[in-house]
Order: C-alpha cells, then sequence, then structure tokens
C-alpha cells in the first residue's frame, strides 16, 4: 500500500465588525454594499418583522430580492424551509458571488447563517438582529442550524458573518413577552462571565424593560463582548465555548417536550433553574442565586412552571439525543459563583450521574425549589 | 455608533492521508476505527456497490449502521437523499462524536461529504471510493454537494475527509462504460498538469482498461497527487483550483440539459472537446490535441455526441446559470498547451465572450470538429 498526504492550508484570522447603535436601519444596505463590494443580496426575514416596518425602513424604496419566512418563529426554522429559500434563491438567478442578509430574530438569523453556509458551497452573510434573543447571542459567534423532523439543529454549520448589525430601536415592536424573555440570554452572560453586569441587570432592569436606548445599548455592548471573547477563543465549541449551553440542555429539553409552546427565553430560565438545582445538590452553594434569579424572572414576568403534561423519563430521553451527547449523555455546564463557570479538569462542562440530573428534573417538575 | 471587533481564529493546516492499494478493502475499518479512536460509524453506499460485494467485504461481519441509496446515482444526488439520511442517523441515535464513511461512486461521496459537513453543524467523513472517477477525482479536495431540483449542486460544502482509502480491486466490478467514462478524469488531470502522464495513457490505454492492478494504482497515484498539489494551494477554489474544472463548463451544461441520461465522464469529455473548440476559436494551436483526444475517446468507446434534442440556447442559459457564474456569465477553463493550463493576467479561468462561446456549441452540436 502506498500513501499520499494532503495538505489542508491553515485558514488565517479573519475578523468582523459588530456595529451598535439607535435608530440606523437605514443606513445599514449602503454600509453593506461598501463592505462587500456591490455583491447581489438576497434578504431573508419574516411576516412580523416585515409588518412592524423593519424591512420597508432597511430596504429603504431600493429593489433587493427578498424571502419572507412565514409562519414567523421556531416553527419555520426547518430544513424544508432551507430549500424553499434556495429554490427561491436560483430563480433570482443568484450566482456564488451573491450575499445573504438575515433581518429578524433568532430564526431568521439560524436559517440565513446555514443558507449562506450551503450556497453554492457558501456565500458571505450579514446579520442584522431584531431581538432581544438574536442581539443577545444568536447573531454573533457564527453557529447556525435548522431542525430536522426528528430534533433540533439537526442541520447546521459553524459560519460566522461577514458584519452584524444591531439597531436597539427595532426593539422597540417588540410585544412584552418576546422582549422579555429575550433578556434571558442577557441574564445567562451575566451569570457565566461577568457579577457586576449580573448586578447591573439587577439594579437596571426597570429602565432596560421602558426599552431606553442607553442600556439597551449597554447591555447589547456587554453581550457582544462576552460573547465574543469566548467564540473568539473557541469558534467550535471544543470546550469553553460550552459555558454558553449554561442552562440550554435542561432548557432545550424542556422546549422540545412543550413542542416548542415555550419560548426559548423561558425554556432556558427553567434550564438555568435546573442548573442552579444540580449545583445545590452536588453542594456548590447556589441557594442566594437562586432566590436571585427566582426575582429576576418574576420581575419579567416568567413563568418558571414546567407544563403539566411533561414528564421526567420524556426529558432524559430527550437529553440523551442532545448533539452535544457522548455516548448518549451530555456535559453539563455549572457555576462555581455568580459570573464564574465550574471548571474541572479543564473541562467547562461536566460530566453528572444520570440519578442526579433526574432527580433535579423531579424537583423541578414538582416546584420544589 | 459603536463597534467591536470579533476576531475569527485562524485555523490551522491539518492534513490527511490517501492509502492507494489493491484487495485491502477488509482490513480499512480497523484503519479506521484507530484512526478515529473508535468513534460510531455510520456507513453512507448504494444499491450497486452493495450488490457488487463492497459492503460485505468492507464490514466483514461487523455490525455499523448503514444507509443504502436507492436507486444509485446522480438521480438520488437531491437534497431529499440527505434529509432521509440525517433523520436515519438521528433515529441511530448517532450524536455529533460520531463519523460517516462513504462507500462507492461520486455520488454517495458527495451525499456523505455533505451530511458529514452539516450533521449537528460537522462530524468526520471517510472516503472509500470505488469508482474510476472517484478514485481519480472526486473522493480527494473537501469538495461536497448535491442538487436542489432546480440545479447542481446547489447545495454544498468546502469539507475536507480524516482519510481516503482507494482500493483499486473494487474496480474490477464496474461494468464497460462506468470503468472507461471515469477514465475522463485521469485524462483532464494529464491534460492539466502533465504531459507525460497524458503520453503513460496514451500508451497505457489498453492495460488499464484490462484493470491491471499496477497501471491502475499507478494512475490512482498521479491523479493524487495532481488533485492534491492544486487543491491544496487553493482549497475553497478562489483561483488556480478553477483548473480542475476543465471541460467541466460545458460538460456539466451538456449533462444537465441530458437530465443526467449521459454520464458525467460523457459529459466532460464533450466539454473538454468543446474547451479544445474555444481553444483553436482563439488562435491557440490546439487540433493536434484534438486529434489525439479524439482517438482517445475513441478507444473508451465515449460517444462524444451530444443528443440532437440538446439546442445551443439551452446550453447557454444553463451556463448563464452556472454556480461559479459572476455576473451570469462564468469564466472558462482552457489550455496553453498539453499538460498547461493557460494562465492570463494571473487568472486560471479566462472571461470569454458568449459569441464565441456560441459559436463553439454550435460546432460540437453539428460534430464539425
Amino acid at each position: 500500500m502506498q500513501k499520499i498526504e494532503v495538505k489542508v492550508p491553515a485558514v488565517p484570522q479573519g475578523s468582523y465588525t459588530i456595529a451598535i447603535g439607535a435608530d440606523f436601519l437605514d443606513s445599514i444596505i449602503a454600509q453593506i454594499k461598501t463592505l462587500l463590494r456591490d455583491k447581489p443580496l438576497f434578504i431573508l426575514t419574516d411576516t412580523n418583522v416585515a409588518k412592524a416596518g423593519h424591512l420597508e425602513k432597511l430596504t429603504a424604496g431600493t429593489k433587493i430580492p427578498c424571502h419572507i419566512i412565514t409562519p414567523p418563529g421556531e416553527i419555520s426554522k426547518h430544513i424544508a424551509t432551507v430549500t424553499k429559500i434556495i429554490e427561491q434563491m436560483e430563480k433570482e438567478a443568484l450566482g456564488r458571488d451573491c450575499a445573504v442578509i438575515a433581518l429578524g430574530g433568532g430564526t431568521a438569523g439560524d436559517i440565513a447563517g446555514f443558507v449562506a453556509a450551503i450556497y453554492k458551497r457558501g456565500v458571505p452573510v450579514v446579520h442584522i438582529p431584531t431581538t432581544t434573543v438574536s442581539q443577545a447571542d444568536s447573531s454573533i459567534g457564527g453557529k447556525t442550524g435548522v431542525d430536522s423532523s426528528i430534533s433540533k439543529n439537526a442541520y447546521g454549520a459553524f459560519y460566522h458573518p461577514s458584519a452584524v448589525f444591531i439597531d436597539v430601536a427595532t426593539l422597540k415592536t417588540l410585544d412584552e413577552k418576546q422582549f422579555n424573555s429575550g433578556l434571558v440570554e442577557s441574564i445567562k452572560h451575566a451569570l457565566i462571565a461577568d457579577a457586576d453586569y449580573f448586578d447591573y441587570l439587577t439594579k437596571n432592569l426597570e429602565d432596560i424593560i421602558a426599552r431606553k436606548y442607553e442600556p439597551l445599548e449597554y447591555i447589547a455592548r456587554q453581550n457582544c463582548r462576552i460573547k465574543a471573547a469566548v467564540v473568539e477563543e473557541d469558534p467550535c465549541e471544543k470546550n469553553k465555548r460550552r459555558m454558553l449551553n449554561y442552562g440550554h440542555t435542561i432548557g432545550h429539553a424542556v422546549e422540545s417536550a412543550s413542542e416548542y409552546k415555550l419560548s426559548h427565553g423561558q425554556a432556558v430560565a427553567i434550564g438555568i433553574i435546573a442548573a442552579n438545582i444540580i449545583e445545590q445538590k452536588l453542594g456548590i452553594d447556589s441557594k442566594k442565586r437562586l432566590d436571585e434569579l427566582k426575582q429576576l424572572f418574576g420581575k419579567l414576568n416568567i413563568n418558571l412552571q414546567v407544563p403539566a403534561n411533561i414528564k421526567t423519563g420524556e426529558l432524559l430521553d430527550i437529553i440523551s439525543r442532545d448533539k452535544k451527547a457522548v455516548n448518549k449523555w451530555p456535559r453539563f455546564v455549572l457555576l462555581e459563583k455568580t459570573g464564574k463557570v465550574l471548571c474541572k479538569d479543564g473541562q467547562w462542562a461536566c460530566q453528572i450521574e444520570q440519578k442526579i440530573v433526574r432527580e433535579a428534573i423531579d424537583i423541578l417538575l414538582k416546584q420544589q425549589f
């Protein structure tokens, strides 16, 4: 047998800019055109965003082909939506020199990122997130993905955007529930990385809820700073990036078991409580934080009750099929204290016995926390 | 407006090994297990390969979950096949720690590579090509992709394998047409990179057609060497890698217009003739090579007649939608001489007026070459 070695060349370091401001949506297309040297553009958005007037403000009379995802929300984050969009792009005769713009929340961003990653082997994507979740989380970091008929993010790729534009004025059109539940990702960032930021959120929640531009821009900056730092260190989630999954393992399971009747933010809030229960079971003192969290989530009107039809066994089954599972059981991110993730033997996600997780879920479902 | 810069870290250089030999299929799984540290495996193959006995020989009694693509061939290289496979992998409870093995021709390899690229944001893939096309071409270089209902490789990614195993004994089970037409990619490699290799192919064609192991291993090595050198220099097809598309722009159009009744090899042979006609039109002396090519393709029983129902306008229309198109017209790879691609102003693919391409296609369709 003879062997030939094929070298896969290094990909050099790159970078992209997150621009944060208020009320500048109508200047973004011009900035993108300069940045991407007049590539043909294609906009992905959804009916909610279009109805809110953001699409019109963004395009300001210029003609850019557009796909409006309908129905909006998680239910459309499916491979079937991707095939529809790609066929439309082909009909628009867009070649591999085009670029995709995501205007909207996590769903539009995740779909657009994945479409860009796989369209004709990859075209650039620019994110313009318009929700509290997507401005805090999903537009940064290059994770893209859509669901199969069986599970969340069965399809996906790591694919970094060419730019991100965060206009906090777009948050004004969100309803209270969507606005508030999206703040859970900000709380998560504070919990895993910055106790001062957690303090800021606790003290300034009224101004944030009142959607004042200054605190909104402030939290956008904190979120981007925290997430970017983690992603820069571990872009493909080999280890440290896993800390961003705090509250997400059980959160995703609850979200999935509810058939997405629970919002992502509500599910993650429940997942954060579950993580806290596990922490307490392991003897990491976190009772004080549990009280702070219950108060914070309470002010945001986030219901921490898991729907009664969801049972422990079902959640454990979903967890065993988590995409991060190794030997059919995922690792869990836990806090050492507010602002600091527990790092054990160099690992930012820990192996936790199924028994402990089962007990924690029982407590969660019975609301005994 | 405030700006935050996100660094996308460099991805370091990697490498993978192509092992070339004869009759060692039954030792490959053990080698993969060592290489990938016992990751759960999933095999993708097709009914032809299974019928030929290669799947049985590969697995040799070990139980590895498997998807057998049916019907075999280009028609299954569609996003719908990908969704079917991914749902099967989910049902097998395969996590992101699994790896995909492609056993078969270009279709199995392209599908498996794409599935691996997008399954749970990416798992390793190992190629075991079993056809002349895939051993020469598609298993090396990291191009993956599947078709939409509108065009070829509308979906795709650049995704390098973890290893490639080329067992030339698997070629024994191919029918004559498939074996011969697959040699067109070897001829293409010789044309773009190595006049001595072109000479070898001309002189040793009988032994190759007789499927003697020694010349088959020799051409496998030449093909891998040539393709690897190009891919190493330009993995994402920014420029030099385009030379591998010699004969493919018009070839793909003919293949597509024939609704894939023409084999890929036959279509590329026709595309190579078309490229030669364009070269002659541009005053690059290539008449002698045209005669050599006609003789070579003749010995391989490759029909250079474009089906009568295909018209020039249809081909031009398909070419304008080529995924490499910029402003709706692709660049064309041409030869300066046998073994050397024409490089103009640092570009390995040239802008050619539509008028010249139209005239060349007219000559091609009327068989006036």
